[in-house]
């Protein structure tokens, strides 16, 4: 497998969308946006993406060149309308959009909809974190793509619908990034690639029967991812339809429903300033000690220690910097292959 | 078992907190609030609280005369002190205030500390979403009273830290009210005081062995309850993370830590004005849409249905109203022996 070092992958991504038609800043801004992914081991929402986009470009569904709109604008809220083109571009200027009104304001809250794939919904509440401020996100794929089943159903009725946060502390952020359902439709995808099966209590398929076969998700009629929790799964069930409002109506998109043909990513996102709250110096001495009281939990049976939310992350972002990032052979042939199409050079 | 009806339970229960030295709105408050957990089927959050109240207020613990207090209030945000007094009132005073505040600004973040036992956390944003604004509330137990492990330990580490969404439909409103845990502390005691066993990877006793004894909560060393999502118990660990940040370190009450000794709820709660976003009309028509979606979903094997989030509680509630609250023997032994102390008439 090849090994690049991030700002080669970067360099090389940019080129895609440069080569697409993107202005250098949009180019940059979903190179950077991929290439982070990979980085925090995120690979489904990596540069894995690069051959997807250029479809997507050429048949019409991204416009390479759309420029992100403010609309109803207050002072405290915002919609974004992303103008369907890319997806990073336009959660990017929603994110900064609340970190501005938030530092005003004290809390904000952006919408953003006709927007494509923004990618990793973790790195837009990380940025509003790296401004001193909480972040929260809520996403649906614009009413379209259901893959999961509601708690006693056992038909495809909601997208994935991952809650993103992000808050500051003395040291690493804490980042949680998740789906509603039990996995997002990117892992299951990568099993039945791989010729493995999923874990039991993830999937049924179209008649509603338990499986562990990841193939339930690509056949016609499908199969449905099950929501988080279980036996418990009214709770994952709750949340994603919790998403699926804030992210769906909310916003000016479309919640999961079958007249919904829009494909892409609608998101609410919030901005909380820590200091329009509590003071800092108590905020930072709260969250601190919450820290050391997690990592000094004795480990259970096959643990090595408790883990922070986004401490996975962290780690796999330290030794991927340092030793690059793997790309599996089957993803880099296509890029090799869209960038001989597209006349890009590639890194020697 | 003793059955009244919600207006004599609401009436008794008032009796009690008026006793106790409380102004008559405040037990207006608190009684209702109380009742109305016994309506929709929360009877651990209903009036089998009264006699654990008429402790604390006799411990201390309950100002029953307490006045919540506005503090550091801006344009859309503000933090509510408790001043230690009934939770149930301080609560309310948060979510009228988050109401008017997203009236103006369209969004608004209130947040509670120093406030006692709230009740049911899903009460708040219920009354948000019937200004026809979306409600968000995230609570944790001011710091104290941890009983649930963090993914990967084995010793408790966090409250159960729930999380409320409330959010209007052209029909009923959509309710979700989950704890981040398996369950809620009070369902533990229940199974131990009726001798049941707890559902398979629910707890773990003080070694961090699985266990289905409801016991081990409440021994020394006690054991834990865990996050939801079993092997994906990361997702709910990372939600009870994200709740005791925004409702401990952010509100100006305590984290999760063994420095906190306070027990209580502090919450952060958030109110979202519909229009600021998008146009009532079409935030209904996709509401509706998802709904209908959902409640046209085949059920799963051993279903009837597919339910909306809080349809069990709306059902139970018309159900209540209609025929009365059961109160158990027990509970209505220790209302009635407290009754007689503090000299309160009893309904005939």
């Amino acid at each position: 497998m090849p090994v690049l070092r991030a700002d080669e992958l970067q360099g090389l991504a940019r080129q895609f969308f440069l080569a697409l038609g993107s202005p250098p800043e949009a180019a940059d801004r979903v190179a950077t946006s991929l290439v982070r992914s990979n980085i925090v081991g995120h690979d489904s929402h990596g540069v894995i993406r690069i051959v997807q986009y250029v479809k997507a470009v050429r048949s019409g569904r991204i416009d390479p060149r759309a420029e992100p709109e403010v609309e109803q604008e207050g002072q405290c809220t915002a919609r974004v309308n992303g103008n369907w083109g890319w997806g990073q571009v336009a959660a990017w200027r929603a994110a900064q959009l609340a970190v501005a009104k938030a530092r005003q304001a004290g809390i904000a809250g952006v919408a953003l909809y006709r927007s494509n794939h923004v990618g990793r919904v973790g790195e837009y509440v990380e940025e509003i974190a790296r401004h001193e401020m909480i972040g929260l996100a809520f996403a649906n794929n614009h009413g379209g793509a259901v893959q999961v089943a509601p708690f006693g159903g056992r038909a495809a009725r909601l997208s994935t619908n991952p809650i993103a946060f992000c808050a500051p502390t003395s040291g690493f952020p804490i980042l949680v990034d998740i789906t509603s359902s039990v996995a997002a439709e990117g892992k299951i995808r990568v099993l039945r690639n791989q010729g493995k099966q999923a874990p039991e209590g993830w999937l049924v398929d179209a008649e509603g029967n338990a499986t562990t076969d990841p193939g339930v998700l690509y056949t016609t009629p499908a199969g449905a991812l099950l929501p988080l929790g279980g036996a418990l799964g009214h709770k994952g069930y709750g949340l994603g339809v919790m998403v699926d409002v804030l992210a769906g109506a909310l916003t000016g998109a479309l919640c999961s429903h079958p007249e919904a043909k829009t494909v892409g990513n609608a998101m609410l996102i919030l901005a909380i300033r820590i200091d329009a709250f509590a003071p800092k110096e108590h905020y930072y001495e709260e969250v601190d000690k919450l820290v050391s009281a997690l990592k000094s939990c004795p480990p259970a049976k096959g643990f090595k220690e408790v883990l922070l939310p986004g401490e996975i992350e962290r780690r796999l972002a330290e030794q991927r910097l340092a030793q690059g990032i793997e790309i599996d052979d089957e993803t880099w042939r296509e890029i090799l292959q869209a960038a001989q199409e597209l006349g890009i050079a590639l890194p020697a």
